[in-house]
């Protein structure tokens, strides 16, 4: 018995969490045992490494930034995806490697084959079946992100920044089309989620 | 102007923080500029990854703690200790890359050149100029750093895992005698303090 590994990349701003609680509540309605959980975080480790990256009072360059996301995600993929794996469920993440290869990959120029190899080392070659990539133009989602309260170290960086990051996903995805679904983020939150559903309804039809 | 870079290694409750202190004083007393930090620590990122992996109520395992570590060297090389040689002084680190090599390579067994790449990748291959080995038999060091107080997470692991730590040490000075000193811990410490001082003056003449 294997599970399902579903991710949920994009910008802050993009209806992430909104759309991750809606697949997740689709999931439980019919009855599929599920895990959800996010990066960084979703142990007691990872938990403190998240509240020191989003700390907007430090001072964190690009690699050690990088470093410590792939700390917290070595703990979560072995102590909580893997096992929900193994067990079958339908893993749900909140962020995974992808956003790494964008933020701080495309975004801060580290370069790629580093961000690989260290990825690889941290996840033992982990990969997603199915991630739902909700692209926003960056001024759209800062504008939305800036509504919910103060912005975080990472909310703040500059336009030009952001503007990378999206293209990073973009890349990504279309290195990657089988894994990767990209959605148009300013559709309705309804549309968004059929959408989603049905992507993962696909990914189940095609690995069983 | 290029400065000098040295590192106090070795196992807990080897006097190395006496040593560092005794080298400080001296380099005071004679005028010299220098520049004392230590690892993990040493940046306001550097105290919070410090105060996470000294925590005994965490679970970390062995990449995340070595990615941990590599974060915090990082920073610490990009904003104090880069500077602090370009400007002339004279470096003294408590810890640095050795250690790394010693408890998460030969102590937990992370694969050695996955550990190489990502301290070359962390440290920009900044090596040091002179690193002081303090040896010690583990158990007596252990002994010591137990009448200290209260163990914590990196003091309470097993002694076979301090055998091998010990060990990792001596094959890293074996393999780069040029740059280590290993000294006998068990020496007084008045003794300890003229060879560090002595292997300094060596060390300033070589470059010279």
């Amino acid at each position: 018995m294997t599970g399902l590994f579903v991710t949920f990349e994009g910008p802050e701003g993009a209806g992430k969490s909104t759309q991750l609680a809606r697949l997740v509540e689709r999931l439980s309605a019919q009855g599929t045992a599920h895990t959800v959980t996010r990066e960084p975080g979703g142990t007691p480790l990872g938990t403190r490494v998240r509240d020191v990256l989003l700390d907007p009072a430090l001072t964190i360059d690009p690699l050690p930034e990088f470093l410590l996301y792939s700390a917290s995600r070595a703990q979560l993929v072995a102590n909580v995806i893997r096992p929900a794996l193994d067990r079958g469920d339908v893993v749900v993440c909140d962020r995974y490697a992808d956003s790494s290869r964008a933020y701080q990959g495309a975004g801060r120029g580290l370069d790629g084959a580093l961000l690989d190899h260290i990825t690889a080392a941290a996840t033992g070659g982990l990969t997603p079946d199915l991630t739902v990539l909700l692209d926003l133009d960056p001024e759209v989602g800062l504008e939305r992100a800036a509504r919910r309260g103060q912005p975080d170290r990472l909310e703040r960086a500059d336009l030009a920044f952001h503007r990378r990051v999206r293209q990073g996903f973009l890349h990504l995805a279309q290195r990657d089309p089988d894994r990767f679904v990209v959605l148009d983020a300013t559709l309705g939150p309804d549309e968004l989620e059929a959408r989603v559903w049905s992507a993962l309804q696909d990914r189940v039809a095609a690995s069983a």
